[in-house]
């Protein structure tokens, strides 16, 4: 049982509406088939567990030959499918677009990670999601091998610019602290200044935010002299262009928005025979 | 009233959980603010309308100084915001996901729109669109200046390989055709041979899929010699860089995933001040 | 897997509230039975698909002796059920409402499909229907023999006289036919004055709506000498008393309210028997 | 504040899909309008309230001409809508709906009721409604002067003709009436006899099942020597044709399902006018 | 399948977010487990069903050891557990505190009716109960022995102190008698002379609120006397300390907000062994 | 707008059902109508805010003379409520049950409160919430001083017996810090050696679960000697009579059950008068 399958159903609504009027008119009640996903592109497989969960509630035989976060290649079969041909193709596009998006961020997070662990530098996703999706969005970025960052607003404190226009730093993470003890405290600064500060206040995560190569490097220096247990975060216009130059550094983790909002999608394909 | 209301609630949710524990830790309850939403990328603007039906929902004050589907350029104001600033700080990032991925799409729509328009033909959406977020993706596409092709399953007929391996064509256009009289029955072609079939069994649209330029001219030129009403659409593989070659062939559509797997979120970010 | 299962619990749910006091009231928890859904009237059988999901969710076995669309008459059994007495008796009624709407509809249909195919012609359903139970209205005239025609304002363009109030029939349908090719446009007419313009501007359906038997057959002779290649509905007021007069004319297609606005219901009872 | 106003936008949802393709593409956004909601039957007006609900919340001015259980004749206007030509129109088939299945159940209750309330005997409903839509037909029968009778299984006991196969009448009853005391126990009997054990037994209400006009006296004349406190109900069959026959014997409630599965729609139309 | 299964789940969805994050990082995700609930104080137990449910939607086998309703002391073993070692610690908080919540309520119950019961006098729960778990609560009361009273505002009519505040007892009670005939009328009195008047008029229900021993005896013996039919309910700030002194005047029902605005949890836990 | 009015209404619609029939019986529907909610007990204040969501929804006029966290006395009012008598009779119970569950709980923290901060320490809540209401028995305890601790299973990592059943404690910590770096990670010891292997794996939390006064004093001594930095957090079976023994030596946070599980509801009542 997929603790998301009605949210999974509510996909499935949302792209079948009242029937698949194509294969209701075309195609018998009792026509079997089977039908194999298979990868048109390079890179790593995410939303196997969703696919499957989806086509085995309707009653698909399913046959997983790669599980999430296994390497694929041009024409690997991803699943083999048996059942209702009706069945298959009504859900079809649903699970392509669950797999096809969900392994296009595992995809991209994948290689950047690659980057980073080089230089034992964690690479983490941001709230940067497609709005109604961001669950699986997240466990795409974990399937990668991506750390998944804040959740939701509630699950770690991150004080920001916008926050610090209405209240100072050191203030705001003495509140902040006062919570609850269970949550992480982190702040965003925009320059070395402010990340002393933060760091002095005592923030469990101080994230640089747009800091040159050099400034960050000038903060790591100082976390590395003075001893502070804060983490260290690196954020802001990473791409895989500019990745490594700030993994050199090795900061603890470097997060992105790239591998949501910038991540294609990984082409696949489903291929249906007669049985 | 926006009719979809209840839905960008569900993605405040989704973003929230129990509460903006960093605003309500850091910020008094009775301040208030402005913010302005600002471009940092050139392109089209969309989701206007979403983001201020879900900030007047919180009884904040919205102007907007770029309509859906207007040019925006790094720098541009697009909305400005004003109220209490835990709802501005709470509403922050939903607000922007909805902004960029929709821009993002419009952006990407509107840049293929500008070259087949000056062949008369239209671009396309597909159903390749994120699970849970389809209308918005669709509207962005509408918005961008493209065809928001089927919404889903039931609103066209549209077979496709996986049906022609287990119907024949001739005899899967005669079964469609009986369905629905309010419904376009189309089909999807995979060569010139097989849309001859479709254009003498009398199909509404014929897509030629992954058709080299030469098939589809091939095509079209047989459509006009022999008076067919059905709408011709290109479809498989079309990017900013093919696009031209086919559209000089003058279809009447041209259909792409590429606006939605594609495209880049448009960057964008909120600036707040104290008021 | 019925993919309105969610659906159809609700419908339970709005019958149910808290438990079947009765039955848990009066019966121990274990007892077993055996039960029949009978016709106590002529017709035709819709709602057997939904009736088995809902009853086989609660773990009772089914046998349908009768399969959607089906003729039934006075005594024939429907559904013969088997297992928990509590869990039947739960489900009595919301069953047989399903069925005996659904039947009573299907019914309607078939009876008015029987006098129109005579001639060729199909006779379609409106949206007139229930609100929140459309899906299975409309299932039900399908299942009749009928046409669901539109299932909601978004998959077909159609222009009815009070969109005529504000804007020029011509106009009208010259901007409906940019909206979205995969929808049809269809223009409902007040006249043959109306029936000419929206035939000259394209219309791919032609509503001619409450006009004369004597109009009715002036418009398709016009279509037919002309080779217009629009579909011509016929419609308003409807009722099997004066459909022969206009299925006579060989329209395309006869659309009606009758069907589900004054279809009565088919009666049915369930008979228990001790097991 | 309709405390159901969720529910109605359930059902807009229902008939809106994406959105009304056909005033989004005809008609500007700006568009004003009037419009009438105009009878073209005569009977008993409902769904007045929950027609404006819907209407106030996207910001439509209404004006009711007729509340909820007045009389209409044919020509007489219900409502005044004032606003959003989109808006009206996209509002008008989901209010027309609403207000016409009302209408059609409250015109069919006020018609028995006239019968029924000369003998001073009171029509009640079943649980026979459309699934999905019993709360809206439970009130049509309510604003038609008849008694709403059971909302759901578990507002009242009833044990029913399938019961009794399973456990004998008196004992019935007596677990019944342990079960909670705020409840009343309901008996349906099928014959004098059984009738007479459930009034020996103290039911509170006894249904007299598809007995004949003699039986059913038979049994008052019992009640009335013998002082019964017992409420008797008459069912079964009722209809407009045969329902004096039983109302003349004056038992306290005659309920029949002839007010929801037989009811026809009253028409009423939208007529809209320029503004 | 329990009726309730989707509420159930939407509990689960309250405890678990995205994931239990700690078992999915400290467990692989095949490890499996037994697992024992075991009680740790002396009660009632309650919510077995519903604990059963839960666990067996996720392929966990459960054999209960105990069913709603027997009585356990600490040490009893309530329900064994075997299955995937993650599925029962993701589900263990919630299952516990179904299990800890009801049984705490059932064992108020069954204490109070107890007493209760010596003189033939039922315990009543009231309305009192925490939003959105009402069904629990109410069915954690029949559990322990008590009657569940009212489900909700519309499965009894009840007239409060409040109503009294704008219109006469009498009248009241004369226009609830007109509303349903399918429910009783309930009358809440605050003096002896109101609860002759609410008699007098023909209450079905009379609760006596917060009167004397001395009141509550003298109303009883009036009923007595004149043989009113009417059953005596017995309210107001009953608790088990004064509980016996109203009992032992036999009213036919005494109902009280104790069992569920003051009763305890009943402490349980869940042992796990690995397999 | 109060972000969880839609889950205040699925309160109301539980206490609802169909309509009120006691109140839309026995009142005409234009009374305008005062109220006042008053205190019966001594305690906290809290769910004033969600009280004036629902009442002001439905178009009452509100005042609140004690706000959330406010101390309240036997006759203070609370809240006064003006505008449609029925309105207010149909949500009087639901806003009670609101307030009064929530400041029981928020009283039974603050006098929990009261004790530890004299020792600086603090007060903690824990996942032993009625399924359903959470979220607002975790504001109730933020109300009253205490913490709110986890939300969910997702919020951070808590390690707990169950889990070093299956794995060893410092295998676990390890592995529990590897999964998110935006998460704490909090272990749950049964001894002070446990609780040492805990402290030296690097747990950002030790929960010290049911350990002596004097087991609770070593390892806290353990902790200033060695100079470790995690929090500890004293647990299990803590009430107010022992809660002093463990806040005088100064661990960080105590954390209870006691708060939600045995907390009375703090009682109040509404008292309505004609205007």
């Amino acid at each position: 049982m997929h603790p998301r399958l009605a949210e999974l159903m509510r996909f499935l609504e949302e792209d079948l509406g009242y029937e698949d009027i194509t294969t209701s008119s075309v195609l018998p009640e009792d026509v079997k088939a089977l039908a194999e996903i298979v990868a048109k592109a390079q890179g790593v497989v995410a939303g196997v567990e969703e696919a499957k969960a989806l086509l085995e509630h309707f009653n698909l035989r399913c046959r997983a030959l790669k599980e999430d976060g296994e390497d694929i290649n041009p024409g690997d079969v991803i699943l083999e499918i048996e059942g209702s041909a009706r069945a298959i193709l009504m859900l079809e596009r649903v699970v392509l677009n669950l797999l096809m998006r969900m392994s296009g961020i595992a995809t991209a997070t994948r290689r950047m990670v690659a980057i980073a662990q080089r230089y034992g530098v964690k690479i983490a996703g941001t709230r940067k999601t497609t709005p109604g999706f961001r669950y699986f969005e997240k466990r795409a970025i974990a399937i990668g091998g991506g750390d998944m960052h804040r959740f939701r607003l509630d699950d770690a404190v991150l004080i920001k610019d916008n926050h610090l226009v209405l209240v100072d730093i050191g203030e705001a993470i003495r509140r902040a602290k006062q919570v609850n003890f269970t949550k992480k405290v982190e702040v965003e600064v925009g320059s070395v200044e402010e990340a002393k500060v933060a760091l002095e206040a005592g923030a469990d995560i101080v994230m640089l935010d747009n800091l040159s190569v050099e400034e960050v490097e000038h903060v790591l220096t100082l976390v590395e002299q003075r001893g502070y247990q804060a983490i260290i975060e690196v954020s802001g216009g990473i791409t895989p262009d500019n990745l490594e130059s700030y993994a050199k550094l090795r900061p603890h983790v470097i997060s992105t928005g790239y591998i949501t909002t910038r991540a294609e999608w990984l082409d696949m394909s489903l291929r249906l025979r007669k049985r």
